[in-house]
């Protein structure tokens, strides 16, 4: 998605070789504009695949799946990292590793809310290693659910997780992939769904 | 609001005399279309306030702020909990207790994202005490920058936290207000918007 990739070039920062900050549109300030055409873009790629639930995790993946939980008209479930009073103990949960913030959790989502009769599009604004997909992709595996794919906003092209995810046969759609950015000069892979 | 008022009173859960859940539509999973004329309401009541940005705080705040940016068509900028390694330390930063989870934290936006030229809506999905909304409004002042006001989709009428702020001369527009919940009992403030 081009006008993705722009904002990364322009406004994304390089920290090291593999951390990039996007957080002046995409995850601590949100430019919804963008993040609608993002919305937009993962609608066009899933119409087709019977979508009945958008599934995410707090806090970043929020705004992404709301947005494009618009175009589907379909509800959003966000997993919650545990110790919520409310959340109850009804749960189907999933160990987690953050790559971002270096940290081990368990994600959860009450058992109300995904049934084995939902068809699910999991949405994220990045994928590193695939832990967070992949303790989404136990959330719904539990619960009997049927997996539609997963789309992501910038997927770092060098990190393992979307080449396993889609080795497994999962569609996956991420918005930019960062092939590299060594010495802070961003490489995109080209993008199938724009030629 | 009438539409939320009847979602509260269908499917809310009340425990106790001062819990409501309605982790069903509002806050675990996200019934968008609602959160859509949600974010319509706050557009009718600040729409002539200049509003440049809108502050939330993570999580449960995000889809409805993002839901209510597009309206506006501004930024959303969210707080986050510290700990988090990508914030930086440029931060504003103010405490919070949070009586949802019981917990005091810290919650904080990095300078680069509130301006003294911003006119900021602070957008949640609660309104108790009012302590998430009076961090947000540090931020706002540490900032140097200005308040329009505050959108809440559900007051609770019986805590103190919206009186409070109303006797400060703050405009805030409460999408529903619970004046109590009694025996499980919910019963509603009349909705001056709507009269």
């Amino acid at each position: 998605m081009k006008l993705l990739e722009e904002r990364i070039r322009h406004e994304g920062t390089v920290i090291g070789d593999d951390v990039l900050k996007v957080d002046m549109f995409l995850n601590h300030q949100l430019d919804i504009a963008l993040i609608d055409e993002m919305g937009k873009a993962f609608y066009e790629a899933f119409q087709n695949d019977g979508v009945t639930k958008i599934l995410t995790v707090e806090a970043s993946g929020i705004a992404l799946a709301a947005l494009t939980a618009r175009y589907f008209g379909v509800p959003v479930v966000f997993a919650k990292k545990t110790g919520h009073r409310n959340v109850g103990t009804d749960l189907y949960t999933a160990p987690c590793h953050s790559f971002t913030h270096g940290t081990d959790s368990t994600i959860c989502v009450s058992r109300r809310y995904l049934h084995e009769n939902d068809v699910i599009l999991i949405i994220d604004d990045f994928l590193a290693d695939g832990n967070a997909c992949n303790a989404l992709r136990k959330l719904v595996s539990d619960a009997g659910a049927t997996l539609a794919g997963i789309g992501i906003g910038i997927e770092k092209g060098f990190q393992p997780g979307g080449a396993a995810l889609r080795a497994e046969g999962i569609k996956v759609r991420s918005l930019a992939i960062v092939e590299s950015m060594k010495n802070g000069d961003i490489v995109f892979r080209p993008d199938d769904a724009e030629r």
